[in-house]
């Protein structure tokens, strides 16, 4: 407690309705408080930081300005709630950020009525906004719709369709353009302040005229920031345009560390608007807090850190995570190899490829927030004769699904997919888990489909997924560090459709598909000393199955059990329609599919998340002994 | 052979290197004979007219100018195709266009060399032409990548993040922007032909001063099409600007039908482009067949026609379709309960979703090819208090799955999928196959899928999904005509998770999902017939599952068969893992799931396309005398 802030301010603010009463002195002064708290906050958890830092005045002023919860205030893809969640009633719960139990690091429905609908994707606020304004204007839930998203969302292909349908639409909304790639330089806050004065007294209709005005009072030439402000200014004439194209009018752009006038410029909106508002705001991602705004990445995303210095601590590891793993073993094969190339959308670094794009820049393509182009893209370089390897996360991936089947599959292509972030994920919670990968990919005709169960793994499935070029496959692996095993000299091409016995046993085998196999030998040894040593196959492949691996295990043994991080519907349902095509179950076989269950599972530890989906070593073995028909007299020590 | 055309021209050119030596009044003369083909072939095979007329001249230009198949043509979506696959050595074929064994109505890889990249979903081409200009760049196949994309196509987020993909990474890519909204009024022509001419002459740079030069050359007032003018005004002088925006040059607008205009544009642009370029050219859906012309949707989709008369021949039919029932069903739920409200993605015709808009034209949302956009936007409606119905073919609701798993499942939000063209759907092939809906939708934690048996069954479940206000429902019907059966005077909701039994019978019962029950029925009429008379369960649900059915009819048959619609992953899968965890096998069960092969299946009827799935009355027969261990000796008659 001795560590917190001083907060006089926020501390008489408990929700939004106790702001009506104060002044926008009061409010500044809020401001300030609210990003001091915020930082506090976040020391303790860690989490998203910049994002929040940068969008501190903004929510005071939108909370301010508009009547939260009645009128609908939607976070883009939700990095930046942290202030807002302060300010609507949740303050007392922030330090429980991202835990187990705690707060989510997204905006949810479930948790507060000031959050009208969750995220965690990107790109999807306008869509829902919209919604929200239309239901509105059909006698639905009353009150304006609010949109806020940042401008790398708005690269998405989903905030282009949502924007083209509301210009269409014509109804009243608001869309706040968080911009927070220009910093912003004096002589553009200077430019802004004025538009946003002259916009303030304005019609709307006059804010392009005022805008080319305004482009006289500009010093020529400006000692820093000149490409920034060209940048600014040639958004100020066709940028504008761009959205008035697509039906919205356009204010800005205005300092979104400006408190004056992000008040003046939503009061303004507010009693004015008829139609859809694009509101283009300018903010500094990690404003006020100088570790964070010195940082390459303006302090994105954070461990827990010391507040004064910003030193972040972090947890020793001995292991490579895999997506180093991945990362590396790319990097080798396309040392050998010049038809390798890499896709990335928007996530260089959580992907591993800015490693590879330091290696090979020319080689390397991040196509921005565009998981549909990433897949096509992938597939047109595949049809002209590369080797692309396509790295999205499994949630993700649910993005560019129609192009895998319709592009990839249906044509066989070449694609390799890299599938980081399968299974559980932990703090980023039920949004962000790769639960169904396996299942919708397996099912298309001609792909390969294979989980790593270790590090070591994942660097051979890399060479299996070069030496592959008859069509598609994909391999999927887990967030986080491998197990520490021996790692290869080099990566080795698996042969496809094979898996491997990692023991041998008898009564019961189990079917690993992918990581849980570390968990799966913890069982087998447990199960061991009850006196019944198991089998356990790493099976490698979801498809093609290891035909003759799967029907000799079950009918040499009572009991099969496959165990894999996925929803129903992936390896264990390719397994059971095999175990049945083949007859399999005529004669009896104690059979069981472990997968991720029926419920979508809220943050935690990624090991207390598969424990909450009774996927742990003792439950494995549990299901073991269950399928067996052997009585468990108390539990082992 | 009598009805064909003269065609003296053409039928010099069986490839586009025929077309070399040819002069610039030969080409038009070419067009016109293609012109001629193409309507005298869909005149016997019925498919996609309009489009391919529209772009007769386009499509002689492109190969007239480019070096096809080095450089790559990628046709958007394909409907467009069919003089393009005249041109390319397959005018042999195209009378066995969409047929059994004929040519694709789209293109496609495996079928020639001159479709680099084939299609059939829209909005895919720009980020496969931008693949292979990447490739090429780093040593892959050589040539230019050009694509042709409608106006509609463009509208698609997936297009714009290719385009903002393009811009940015700068490579020669064309992408002919085939505009065909906007008919050609002579003024406009005017003005376009003088673009193109100065175009031509004039330096890239140069062009959009020309165009602001042009305008003082138009005649004022315009007798007709002033609007329009006016729109295309803007065209140039914001319209452009906004692919340029993105990194483009920007050519155009171009008289599509004007051979010299279009010859003259892109031989400059072949020899000249360095980057990115796009080429916007009018044109005319239906162009130079007046009976499609005149039609309200140009001809876009045809059955068989008579030349002269344009009358086409309309197959007799005694029960109404899925989709008409569908909209009726919504029509009249509307009518009692205003909250319903619908939306479509550029398909109001194709799902029925038109004859709701005319009945209630505010509560009807057409959002564009949208369907990412068309997901979240009725979960904002959901979340607003509505009762959105959303109305996707299966095979497009890929477009849009994770916003269905993100912003509808896992926030419970009720929207109601409608599923049309759910299973295989007959002369669109593979591309447009619903095979996998159940299988990426069914695991989704908190959702019900349910998929209809017949007609009847559909009016209960649009009323179960009006009824259902907890969370996603989604009910799946097929591309058709009912069974005729006899049709309820209003929906009854049904019971969620129930099935009904359909006919009692011992040693096997199979459980059927959707409209394979009338060859279910079939099938176990056959069975009595040998004195196995089977029992028939309509599941009804997929999720959740009717447990005490289930597993009452596993416990009291020696076999149990499940029958879908659908791929591996699906309905079959959740019944085997419901039966492997009660332990149902434990004891041995003949159990068989009868899903959709492992094969992408080419266009024929849909039911040829069921019997090369092995899912006719006669396989379903041969699947439970299998199970049962029954020697068929001989097939019955």
């Amino acid at each position: 407690m001795t560590d917190r802030p001083t907060t006089p301010m926020l501390d008489r603010v408990s929700h939004p309705s106790d702001m009506k009463a104060l002044s926008d002195r009061e409010l500044r002064q809020l401001a300030d408080d609210l990003r001091a708290e915020t930082i506090s906050a976040v020391s303790v958890t860690g989490g998203h930081l910049g994002a929040g830092l940068g969008v501190v005045e903004l929510t005071v002023a939108i909370h301010a300005v508009f009547d939260t919860p009645r009128d609908k205030l939607i976070w883009d893809v939700g990095h930046q709630c942290y202030p807002h969640k302060i300010l609507t009633g949740r303050r007392d719960r922030i330090r429980t950020l991202r835990a187990e139990g705690g707060l989510s690091g997204f905006t949810k429905r479930s948790e507060s009525p000031y959050d009208p609908f969750g995220a965690a994707h990107s790109s999807t606020s306008i869509s829902a906004a919209l919604g929200f304004a239309a239901a509105r204007d059909l006698g639905g839930d009353p009150g304006d719709a609010i949109a806020v998203i940042g401008d790398g969302s708005m690269s998405a292909g989903m905030a282009f369709e949502a924007m083209n349908n509301a210009g269409h639409l014509k109804k009243r909304l608001f869309v706040i353009l968080n911009d927070n790639e220009m910093s912003i330089a004096p002589p553009v806050g200077a430019l802004s302040s004025y538009l946003s004065r002259l916009y303030a007294e304005a019609p709307f209709q006059d804010l392009k005229a005022a805008a080319k005005s305004a482009v006289s009072l500009l010093p020529e030439p400006f000692q820093q920031g000149a490409r920034r402000a060209k940048e600014m200014l040639k958004g100020m004439a066709v940028g504008g345009t761009l959205f008035e194209e697509l039906g919205f009018d356009y204010v800005g752009p205005i300092d979104g560390h400006d408190m004056d006038q992000l008040l003046a410029v939503l009061r303004t909106v507010k009693a004015r608007a008829t139609g859809p508002m694009l509101i283009h705001v300018l903010t500094k991602k990690g404003k006020g807090y100088a570790p964070a705004e010195a940082a390459r990445d303006r302090g994105h995303a954070t461990g827990k850190f010391d507040v004064l210095t910003g030193v972040q601590a972090k947890a020793a590891s001995n292991a490579p995570s895999y997506t180093k793993v991945f990362a590396q073993s790319l990097i080798a094969e396309a040392e050998r190899d010049e038809k390798i190339v890499a896709v990335t959308a928007a996530m260089p670094d959580g992907t591993g490829l800015n490693l590879f794009a330091d290696r090979f820049p020319r080689r390397c393509f991040d196509v921005g927030i565009a998981e549909q182009h990433a897949v096509t893209f992938s597939a047109g370089m595949a049809a002209g004769g590369m080797k692309p390897f396509c790295a999205i996360y499994s949630t993700f991936l649910q993005r560019g699904y129609d192009q895998v089947v319709h592009d990839v599959a249906i044509q066989r292509l070449p694609v390799r997919f890299a599938i980081d972030r399968a299974g559980l994920v932990g703090a980023d919670g039920a949004t962000h888990a790769g639960s169904f990968d396996v299942a919708f990919l397996a099912n298309l005709p001609g792909i390969v489909v294979m989980a790593a169960a270790d590090e070591a793994e994942l660097v051979h499935m890399v060479a299996t997924a070069v030496a592959h070029d008859e069509g598609p496959i994909a391999f999927r692996f887990p967030r986080g560090e491998g197990v520490g095993c021996e790692m290869p000299a080099r990566g080795v091409p698996l042969e496809i459709g094979k898996g491997r016995i990692i023991r041998e046993g008898a009564r019961a085998a189990i079917l690993s598909f992918g990581t849980r196999l570390a968990e799966v030998l913890k069982a087998a040894e447990a199960l061991a000393q009850r006196g019944i040593a198991p089998t356990v196959i790493d099976a490698r492949f979801a498809k093609p199955l290891d035909r003759d691996l799967i029907l000799n295990a079950a009918r040499s043994h009572e009991a099969l059990i496959t165990v894999e991080e996925g929803a129903v519907g992936g390896f264990g349902s390719h397994v059971a329609q095999l175990l049945a095509d083949e007859g399999v179950f005529d004669r009896g076989l104690k059979y069981r599919s472990m997968v991720l269950p029926d419920i979508f599972i809220d943050q935690a530890s990624p090991e207390r998340m598969y424990q909450v989906a009774g996927m742990d070593a003792a439950q494995i073995e549990a299901k073991v002994l269950q399928a067996l028909g052997v009585a468990v007299v108390g539990k082992r020590a």
